[in-house]
């Protein structure tokens, strides 16, 4: 039972796609790779050369003689392309298409120079389109692969929020290191005309606030202080 | 004045990738590629070879000694890593990156093998992380850019106004208060303990890039730097 959808790649030419297809497919979760009548023939060097760590998806790879063979266990067959074709079928956005790949899902990818013929769109039941810019539509084979695996890998992974805030310093250690410095910088005469202080000393703090500093951070920070303020080695006196 | 973001390629190895990067750049509408110090210098035939009708990114692509020089102009930076990294900084999805990305956004990619280094990371505001299948995360490069690409493209229609960018300082800026204040903390021995001086380093100006610091607060910091760094009045000779 087809747990993934199937990634078919219709009449591939170049062996080096195919490779660098299975690789992209392995490093999305997905290995179930299908070729119809690749040009080269089957095996192919150049493939298993390419697909680095997913050589094993190249091993596995089955092939088939038609676009019919490949997809007949599947329950729902997507066809990509690069350009709107007169097939009136529903077209839909990467993301949104790999949303509705469940089991026994397949998806067509065309060969390199022309992409997916009409015959090869009857049997889909959808389109998926990747919207690319109009001055260099032409995607390469394996990065289109590359867009519908990142997808698909995409949302079948809840996003996990991370960066947290567990590590930031507290407000009192903040502090700290702000009395630190005020003192440093009055004892300097930074604050040469009195009047401006409080604003100065305000974009100053945001600044460190801004940060969002950890504990280390702050030690470091006052480390720095300290050592800015030590009397540099006079060397006249030497 | 950049309008789409700059994607820049950290130590590519090789030819092939860059010029599929380019392509698929071109397909997604993006155009500013940057390198920074590709392993078999530039130009590069293959790169010309792989980028097909986006040959013309290739053509325009900008060679840089750093990262630090690549991104001088930008204003925020995010930097894409395969693996979780010991790195206190926001990490986000592809998609909710890209809705941040700007005017003045540069986003790194590291070479191939390796991914991008500590000190490449300092430099960065926030992680974009590229969900993969723990059984085989490695991206090929140009899949990566393709991800990334893709789904700029699908919502540069739609970016979300945030707390702007514009007002940021550009990373020029901020390298120049790293090099002061870097020679006022040499000059002081603050850094006493060599070899730990990259890692203390590191900490420092990371927890600087966090801040999201305008040019306002660049020189008010360089203020500080010399404040502190002058010479306290000697109130015992009075």
């Amino acid at each position: 039972m087809q747990t993934t959808p199937a990634i078919i790649l219709v009449r591939p030419q170049m062996g080096e796609n195919i490779g660098a297809a299975a690789r992209v497919m392995s490093n999305f979760g997905l290995s179930d790779l299908r070729l119809v009548s690749p040009r080269d023939g089957w095996p192919n060097e150049k493939a298993i050369a390419m697909a680095a760590h997913g050589e094993a998806v190249v091993q596995q790879a089955r092939l088939f003689a038609s676009v019919a063979e490949a997809v007949a266990d599947c329950r729902y067959v997507f066809a990509t392309t690069a350009t709107r074709r007169d097939m009136p079928k529903p077209t839909l956005r990467p993301r949104e298409a790999v949303a509705q790949c469940h089991a026994n899902t397949a998806i067509l990818f065309g060969p390199e120079r022309a992409g997916l013929e009409n015959e090869d769109l009857v049997l889909a039941d959808a389109i998926i389109e990747i919207p690319t810019d109009a001055a260099n539509s032409s995607l390469n084979l394996a990065q289109a692969v590359c867009v519908i695996c990142y997808e698909w890998y995409n949302q079948k992974d809840s996003v996990q929020p991370h960066g947290g805030s567990q590590d930031l310093c507290t407000r009192e250690e903040l502090q700290g290191f702000f009395d630190h410095l005020e003192g440093a910088l009055e004892m300097r005469g930074y604050f040469r005309v009195a009047h401006k202080k409080p604003l100065m000393w305000q974009h100053l703090r945001s600044l460190f606030v801004k940060a969002r500093l950890s504990e280390q951070e702050v030690r470091t920070l006052r480390g720095v202080v300290k050592a800015l303020t030590m009397q540099a080695p006079d060397h006249r006196s030497e």
